[in-house]
């Protein structure tokens, strides 16, 4: 068991989908992947949120078992984005998007996270990705996510950073993005060149890749007929996947391949909902029993 | 053991990839699917080509066990298609497609094929392919193949011929224009509901899923590094399956899949070379080996 600290944005979500509308629920990156690491372990948020940011969330997480003292509660209002999905729910669009308090975001890891032995940096700006990996004492673990804004405005900021990973988690079209590669199994090559020993790239419905510069795992997504909201999905994989890592203290390959599963089985929850409406539903039993339908979707 | 036959085109290909270029390069559905089958069985071949198909293809056929009397020698030219990749190779671009004695194509079953266990109608006219399906007496499985332009064009046509399949093998991008469903798992309950009952959806890079109504397998692609012409990717695969089929009597669910892995397997050696460069230097000790490989890519 190793101690887990999420950094990334706890945000309101404006979201309009062909399955319906919703305004101003509880999104973000750390609360999407702390969600869904709760599953596993423990772990501690660190972010921001504004004056206008409701205590049922922070009751929320505490239930899950989340520590919410490194949340630090700002003058403003919190980040707020709003997005829709066409049909296809391939991408989503962007309506609007108010950092507010995320504008003064400098993230300072309290003293009792200093010690984590995971780390995740969600996605945020790689400068202060970097600055808080910076403050942590030799994790043993950093797992990093970005997206496409950056890798385009903050390329050298990301490259930096990503000297200072272990395992990065990407989409596909990331990888892609950062690498110049279209073929995926070059932009791994690649990716790996960059600085992280082990690199996932989700690729939605069509599961994700992991590899460590030796060896390819390809998981498979589970099939869903009933795709409501993506928000969340890529969070909640890579929450899943580093509370798994957390709450065990083995490092084979195995365990990396069923830390991808799990993350795998998680965000398939994640989208049959609206915010945290299926995710919070999905319990531990229900995450193993999933493992066993992956490993018969692959099996010959 | 099941006698073979494939109703499909012979043709000439000249491509250009950003690896090279080659001209009149022997191509065709029914050439790419017959090779690919030939590593588990023999397989009789019903096509027609011009008076300017040259007599050492029909030994090529031949040596690899490929019975050629079924293919039709008319007056005229070879059908010559003549195409592009762009450097994602993720699409084939038409520069100029010569029909010549396909036009006059009428598919005749020679007699001695007529009790064939295994039909497997590679990409043409869904008309034709009824025509052909109709000649068989009672085959065991039939396997049909078809693309974006009979789905555009012929649809009423092809959807009376998938009355008559057993197995469907398309590609994603096939699911989806065929149902209008965008979801691969819905386009899947769609197409069951047309008529086969089982369906493969071909993903390129992402594996190939399969369904029979009831349950799912997903298989990943081999992971290449050095892709040189996709060309014939998706007739190599249908071959190697229905020739792995034709070469057993055995039809549980992990013979199915084992089919789908070998058409994994063989799709994934054809797109490493320019026409049969590369498929025809593989063998099925190899493939058997890669079947491992497969294995381990999605163990957890």
């Amino acid at each position: 068991m190793k101690k887990l600290s999420i950094i990334g944005t706890v945000a309101y979500d404006s979201i309009k989908s062909p399955h319906g509308e919703r305004e101003r629920i509880l999104g973000g990156s750390a609360s999407f992947s702390s969600i869904a690491a709760s599953l596993f372990n423990e772990s501690h948020i660190v972010s921001i949120v504004g004056q206008d940011f409701e205590s049922k969330y922070l009751d929320f997480f505490n239930e899950r078992g989340i520590n919410t003292t490194g949340i630090e509660i700002a003058d403003g209002n919190t980040f707020h984005w709003s997005g829709y999905y066409e049909k296809d729910m391939a991408e989503a669009f962007t309506l609007q998007t108010d950092l507010n308090v995320l504008l003064a975001f400098n993230p300072v890891v309290p003293e009792h996270c200093k010690d984590s032995g995971i780390v995740f940096c969600a996605n945020i700006d790689p400068v202060l990705q970097k600055q808080a990996i910076e403050q942590f004492q030799n994790p043993e673990l950093v797992i990093l996510d970005t997206m496409n804004f950056w890798i385009e405005h903050s390329k050298d900021a990301l490259l930096e950073v990503l000297k200072l990973v272990d395992i990065l988690i990407v989409n596909d079209g990331e990888a892609r993005q950062l690498t110049g590669e279209s073929n995926i199994v070059n932009a791994l090559d690649a990716l790996i060149q960059l600085g992280p020993k082990r690199v996932i790239v989700k690729k939605g419905e069509h599961g994700s890749i992991m590899y460590d510069g030796i060896s390819h795992f390809t998981c498979p997504a589970l099939p869903i007929r009933n795709l409501i909201d993506p928000t969340g999905a890529g969070d909640s994989f890579a929450g899943a996947f580093a509370g798994y890592l957390s709450s065990s203290n083995s490092r084979t390959e195995q365990d990396f391949r069923k830390a991808v599963a799990f993350g795998s089985i998680v965000s398939a929850h994640t989208v049959q909902g609206f915010s945290f409406d299926a995710l919070n539903k999905l319990t531990l039993p229900a995450v193993h029993e999933q493992l066993l339908a992956i490993h018969n979707l692959s099996s010959i």
